[in-house]
């Protein structure tokens, strides 16, 4: 599962070739079982990090509008202890944030040693919004994965693992689940009318996360493209390729701090 | 339940006069189901509140060595969405924290409107810990009380909702779980010698929380001493008293941003 979504480092990340209904293997009826299984193994593996406190991981989340963002993180870390798991989601930066270098806010927000971080959005907005808005031309695109990159090795080589992950939702399955927000009153609230834009303007989107994905893709940091269409799939994907990342860190219970045997604790 | 635990603000705390142990009405084989219920509500008003994004809630947990706040936040809150809560544990100040007011470190980490903030420890270690040390002598403690009241009661106005939980443990329960990390090769990396030093002043430790608790359980931000000789009194106290607290808040999802009748998303 996870090699089928890897994009390999050196490859076209050649979306448009990846379908986006893929099961991947996994049997509707059997998901949410699967999904339970992984997200137990995940909170023994986050235990034993926390416990650790000598490595983070960081899980990178990028996708178009309604591609499933919020419901990945919903249904892989609810169930997570939230001392020592923490998500931050990237809006349009800030004045503050915008008067700094593009990388400025996502360092500041990275796991603690021990922690698994969640970003909904990151810096890959940097090189596919930023640009679409305007903000950047071809050049400083180009530049950026550059410096993405080797921001993301130091990352690695100081003891963040990087796991990035892009939902792969499809034109049809977006239109269906953009107009069920309009149409739920439920969940009517959500929709922004900057989300027309956006999907209006799909195939640039395509385009610069195909480039991104294809430029920042390393081996210390893959990209894993995880088809979308169905939630219960992304779902088991993203867990099963975060946990697969954890039992790689092999994280352990700590030795005791110093000599402790006989000590009675006074009444 | 909350009534029995709130320090009633202008009265004194009175640790010594409550007992550890009382159940507070709970009956063991009802606890993991009325905690079930609590959490399930919580996850429900945790959703509107993070959807309506307008107000915050900071839920602060004190409480001496081994008094079960790693445990009540774990029993509380998985279960929660992790977008939109967020924990933060304080520890022994950073050389960049100490450079500034005890306040400047706890302003920074507040949860943003719509998200609900765990304080593992908080400020009130500035008020007994600090002076246990020595960092600060009487006059500074008092002083610190009122610019406490008056920095929660900025915050209460300013829409962050202020929950602040004691757990109360008694000397021999501390005792045997201080001794069952040292005894439980599972937990024995969990036990520090310093954990020794504090016991030690469990006396100046009780009489600095009498005081604390006394002085800042104000009408906008009261105390409440939780019972914690039994873990699952405190969890469903804790619960409780939270979920009554965003109960009174009624958080609502919110209105449709502009006229979305009519729109058809584009195939």
């Amino acid at each position: 599962m996870r090699d089928a979504c890897r994009v390999e480092p050196g490859t076209k990340a050649n979306l448009t070739g990846r379908p986006t209904g893929d099961r991947l293997g996994v049997e509707k009826g059997r998901a949410q079982e699967e999904l339970a299984r992984l997200t137990d193994r995940l909170s023994v593996l986050h235990g034993r990090l926390h416990a650790e406190r000598s490595r983070s991981v960081l899980l990178v989340l990028q996708g178009l509008d309604a591609s499933g963002k919020d419901g990945t993180i919903r249904r892989v870390f609810t169930g997570l202890n939230p001392q020592g798991c923490d998500v931050e989601s990237f809006n349009v930066p800030t004045t503050s944030e915008a008067a700094h270098d593009f990388l400025w806010r996502i360092h500041s927000a990275l796991p603690a040693r021990g922690d698994i971080g969640i970003f909904n959005r990151s810096h890959y907005e940097d090189v596919t919004a930023a640009y679409v808005i305007g903000a950047i031309d071809d050049r400083q695109r180009k530049r950026r994965y550059e410096h993405i990159n080797a921001f993301e090795k130091m990352l690695v080589d100081e003891g963040t693992s990087v796991v990035k992950v892009f939902l792969h939702v499809g034109r049809d399955e977006q239109r269906a689940r953009l107009q069920s927000r309009l149409d739920d009153p439920e969940k009517r609230w959500k929709f922004d009318r900057s989300d027309l834009d956006t999907r209006a303007k799909w195939e640039e989107y395509a385009r610069l996360y195909d480039a991104a994905l294809t430029a920042t893709s390393t081996p210390w940091a893959p990209w894993y493209v995880v088809p979308a269409d169905h939630k219960w799939v992304s779902g088991v994907a993203a867990a099963s390729i975060l946990v697969h990342t954890i039992e790689q860190l092999d994280p352990k219970i700590p030795e005791p701090k110093g000599h402790l045997d006989g000590i009675l604790i006074d009444p």
